[in-house]
């Protein structure tokens, strides 16, 4: 497949739904000139989105992340977090009780605001645990790994509560070429130990796509071509924007790189619509 | 878990989705009263839809399937297949070529209808590839099982083209005790040898219930929890259900069985909102 | 199947195969008469064996916590541990550099008495690991989870050197019903997050079922239709004996209990050639 | 890693295991000028064995293929197939009733020689199969796939037996470019469909290339470090041979070429001990 230029393609759509890590930012900060490209986007009328398997603050949070690297057109209404499915889950199917939580005391602010009482599992009492009505799995800090992941273990044995995976991705990267094991493979350790099947949010899942399609068009339709998702990760963003039936944008910017794009492709068989080197518009 | 009659769980919702094998019929035929379900539901203004998975036939050919075993009350309306989702898919992302498939000539008619030329299995020559631009699995019938899954093998190994699972089941029940190997299973055979990714259409992918919940709300809305999910088997039915948001309902009379059903509850972790024997109404 | 007696099972054989855990020994200490089926063997001069999934001690280290639980009759020589398949591995493959591994200090004794040096991976220093040639899985604690954990996955993205599971269980019983999870779920994590190969020793794995073989037929041959395993775990013992063509037989001590025993062999397909209440003989 | 010459690593051991598809030959024939590498052995008395997951023919059979084309040095006594595991473990565990089989009547006649009854699933009565006491997977010729793999799936719902799988390749190579599906994937689709665990024999397991040791030490000993396995896979002859504690090295002729060895390499974990371009010697 041939490289297109992003403006090219990005001008026939309506709106553009873009992944975060690798497309806008990597671990030095903002791709540089990405401003260019909202500004675009503004001059053009075209509406825009950020699709991100994060759990581990409110939406308006990540928004106030993006405006203090210098991209002050992200505010919260901009933001679609598997965190977001995880507590629309939490609305719908667990009315009562206590929640149980992985992760850091704010990434359950935003849970808490449903008039949810939450528990982190630092906290739990495992012989006192019959008021305990759900687990969320949402953030990799804010716990002790060793002495709380086991505790999970217990609590799930002694309790079949639902269990909520908010946010699917198996690690992240960190500073320089490193990256950290996320949440969700912690998620996918204790499911198998248990042989219990969890409750899963994020991309590559089409009801991340589906509940961002459902905010944008509750003031107007917009067609399902006339959506484009941008990512670099095949098995996630452009395998989920495919099934959903929006056309998918790689670009090289992030985990897939201009040596090995077109043996991944082959070798996955997820293929995009279009290949860009990034989402900046010079 | 204790039982509930199914009357008294059914009434406090405004939409219903039932699944239809081992809920409405099973290899005998129609469940025994499962008709005075449908008047009930009529009588009280509850509306009702089918959720299948099943590619074999459009869903006017799958509702004069119903009307023949004697439950007049199905249309086509009524019906929700993930034949339809792979069809939407098909329009949305494959706009050109022939479409290859594996299933009888009859399960490609539908698809035809979109304007798409499609070709069976059977019948490509695997030295002329070069026009086939998509690949679906809708249907184990129509095709010679040894020769033509090995054909797909060689085709996709040529063509690096979108291949849909039209229908992610594993197995059927047929007459008696027997079950036949469904497309689902042939379909992951095939993933594995290549090492590809698919994209499937079916319960429990919430695509799926996001399908049915766009169909019926086009012309008014309808909060999630007065919609109730119908079925037999809980990794499809009610685990799909929950992640959708939807209360659930497991009946006895396919899949799950009352002498097995707090075992599996238990080690599935997946937990319904209600227990009934079924979804009779006296 | 019918429930045999222990001892009209065991009198038919010239060797036994133990598991350790819900055969010999529960979390409460020693299966109470269990001396007395070691002393029914010395009596019938029926040779005996301990195959464990455990790499956190030596041979020796073991034998002495079942001589401090009250069961003389063990000794080093008695015990087969995936520890001890794993050491043979860095013997015979891994002749130089420094080993890295995951454990408290004293299970990596047993690896240095092959004269290869060794570093807890609490103690490796991401920015200078040219010098680890193979790194271990050995037991769950001795480090920190979080730090540690992470710091391997990042040592091995930088290093493509051997990795060792050197006990393949998911989890492990400790007081009461509880149970911690081993080290081998951890590799399991590990090895997703990557994508790698790890090299794995432990039941059902038939090497470790070999490597008992060749120990005991050292001296004299020994047909395999003389050699017994006994176990409590379907998916360990019995599949792995079964496979390595000695006859088998489940007892009902420990992971499988009466309740379930038909079910789960029905389930699993892994069908032992006997079932005992246990291994005790009155 | 850099390639060795084949000569200057072969010459270091006293038994050499090869692989025989990709190594040894084609899907043209004999690899070019192998015949010198085994004059080079027999001058310099280094022994060999084919190690091959093929239990389609005997290994009498085998070896006259080979000769046929023209390696007259191979014998039936050089051949360790996957089959012969199959065999031993029906000799040990299945010692009456009727073995049903997948595959020609051919592939059959070698478990015969046992003194098993033997009938191919095509001639199973599926109404009458009490006598049935163990069904073995042997090649994916012999039957027909449709109604014969549908009939085992129904089989093993009435029986609980024995499911030996003697092949565990997913597909091999047939004329040019094309593959065909190995008995190996069938099994495994009918197994996920069950959710059961059949009994595998084939690389990468130990117990093939402990089936091959002990077959070549019964006469004299010689320590594992003098042997050294010769394939073009990774994950069978590679990780294999590397398990099992003996040198291993990769040559290019077959699954793994020049351009992909060393992504591969990196990308699986999996690492020979030595690379050579071939088997061949000059």
């Amino acid at each position: 497949m041939k490289n297109h230029k992003f403006k090219s393609v990005v001008k026939k759509y309506d709106v553009v739904f873009f992944d975060a890590f690798g497309v806008l930012k990597n671990s030095s900060g903002l791709i540089d000139g990405i401003n260019n490209t909202f500004s675009y986007l503004k001059e053009n009328g075209i509406d825009f989105y950020i699709l991100t398997n994060d759990a581990s603050r409110s939406p308006r949070e990540l928004a106030e992340s993006y405006i203090k690297k210098g991209l002050s057109v992200i505010n919260e209404h901009k933001i679609i977090s598997s965190g977001m499915l995880a507590r629309e889950y939490l609305r719908y199917k667990v009315k009562k009780g206590t929640v149980a939580y992985l992760g850091t005391e704010n990434s359950a602010h935003y849970i808490e605001e449903l008039g949810l009482k939450t528990i982190s599992i630092a906290n739990v009492d495992i012989n006192d645990v019959s008021g305990i009505s759900a687990l969320v799995f949402l953030d990799d800090e804010g716990f002790d790994w060793n002495h709380d992941i086991n505790k999970i273990v217990n609590l799930l044995r002694k309790r079949n509560i639902p269990v909520v995976v908010a946010n699917t991705d198996m690690s992240y990267p960190v500073s320089g070429s490193e990256v950290a094991i996320a949440i969700g493979s912690i998620a996918n350790m204790v499911e198998k130990i248990l042989g219990r099947t969890f409750i899963r949010f994020g991309k590559p899942d089409p009801q991340m796509f589906n509940f961002a399609y459902e905010h944008i068009t509750v003031d107007k339709h917009i067609p399902r071509n006339k959506i484009l998702m941008v990512g670099d990760t095949l098995a996630t963003d452009i395998i989920g924007g495919n099934k959903f039936g929006i056309d998918t944008v790689l670009v090289l910017t992030g985990n897939t790189i201009s040596e090995n794009v077109n043996a991944r492709i082959k070798s996955s068989g997820i293929i995009p619509d279009y290949i860009c080197d990034s989402a900046v518009i010079e």
